[in-house]
């Protein structure tokens, strides 16, 4: 009798979810360069799967869970068609579209600090290595297609991230549930990326930089 | 008695092919943008085996191949220096360049696929994982160069990788012997390049992307 | 009884002061290009680590020494800080700051060789990770704000570290202590930096990429 752990099973319908997100992400800006479908298609897996493929090969997980199983290859394709198909609907959705990537983000950094804790890394580079696979993905988005990365500028997103993984963190010290403890670093993650949208919260820019066009 | 099997040679020596084609088209890139010697080689050796490198490295092939071996550097090193030396000669070959680099792209799609598959990968991430050793060293040599990587953009360049490592996947499904495969998958690569850059076949386009300038 | 070789102690002192360094070149290129205190964060910390994971990723030394230790991250942090808040006083040291940005090539340089020849890495590729070690921080500092990377270009940088890492090699090959290799490694590494800043010591450059426009 296979017995699936209720938190296995979340935990995984959650990844799945964030994946959907990320492949759309990633397949908007294919779109948005005039990319051909099968760029898009490589854009909208590799903003996907980045993030949690370095976590797991920094980790130690080898090969990584985005290469031994085919589901997020699956995931973003259908993703990245829809994106591709559909780009103006899409478009149109930006604000349930913010929404669901800062759910995304959330589970990936909350996901991913569990999986390096579980793998024995100390709790700071366990944090930080929740953070990298949230925020990995749009990072390679950024590069491949030449920018640099908006994750390094702006709206609390990696701050999101990583305060996600740091309730976490904090939750494993206590011996909380990983359910309450996941969910807590999720919505902290959200409510950042909201204040950071809907009411301007910012991280500060040193005064030295601000003066020189960027 | 060392006992070589005729493909185990006939793929080194196609890797080698692969290896030193890929090395001179980096070598291309950093002459045409004026880096020096040095800036060239590392050039020539990053687009040689980066793709080799992701693929060894994420299926746990560690150390890859090129780290514990010499010979990518040295051909790498060789194509290098002959594209430094001898630039305009190499420039006016563009035509036989371009099938040199399409037989190098089809074989380590193949080989890239075949070594995927021995060591336990779902068949669709293996042809992935083939299209990733035949793309790989061309975008990190356009990332290095600050550009959209031109696989993301045209001329059926990762279509092609591809299709050659589904060939693969489904030889071996059907238990075909890899010298059949393997030049059947190279053949249909190099066939979709000269379609590609002689008859102007494409993937399409999003018609929302095409719109705005890239 | 712990006992700590002295070797190994110098290295680990030597490695933190480079790791401080790194730090500091990319938060100086946060700031100039008016990221947040986060971005900045950020881009210290990558500089700093990513030649070293790479190194350890590639010979197998997984987890990487910067993921299981807190010591590289806390580092990071304290430069970067250091350089948000007084960027105008690190601005003008930049004297020092190259000296001691040499000195971290060097150091970097000829640990990482070593570790990978300890790894059972063939020299040549051992020499080759050693350089990795020493330019991997400022290449992925310059991929993630979008420039071609500077080691490319100019300043005998690559060459340097190269040098250096060459130094331990052939130590090795001869049985000399490494203690004496390790600090002609380094010095080689900063006499060639140096004659490449104040007399403009140079790799020559192809005459066919000159005449373009970069």
């Amino acid at each position: 009798m296979i017995h699936v752990q209720p938190n296995v099973l979340l935990v995984s319908v959650l990844n799945l979810i964030g994946t959907l997100v990320f492949a759309m992400s990633g397949a908007a800006q294919g779109v948005q360069r005039s990319m051909d479908l099968f760029g898009v298609l490589v854009l909208a897996f590799v903003t996907a799967v980045t993030g949690g493929i370095t976590r797991d090969m920094l980790i130690g997980a080898i090969p990584p869970e985005s290469i031994t199983s085919w589901h997020s290859l699956a995931l973003a394709m259908l993703g990245g068609l829809f994106v591709f198909r559909f780009f103006r609907l899409f478009d149109r959705m930006q604000q349930p579209v913010l929404l669901f990537d800062a759910i995304g983000l959330g589970i990936f950094a909350v996901t991913g600090t569990q999986k390096a804790l579980d793998y024995g890394i100390n709790w700071p580079m366990a944090a930080i290595l929740g953070m990298i696979s949230g925020i990995g993905g749009g990072m390679m988005r950024d590069v491949l297609t030449a920018q640099v990365p908006s994750v390094l500028r702006s709206d609390l997103y990696a701050v999101a991230a990583l305060a996600g993984a740091l309730i976490v963190v904090a939750g494993n010290a206590v011996h909380l549930p990983l359910v309450v403890v996941g969910w807590a670093g999720v919505a902290i993650c959200v409510f950042l990326r909201v204040m950071a949208i809907y009411r301007g919260w910012r991280v500060p820019v040193s005064r030295w930089g601000r003066t020189e066009p960027s």
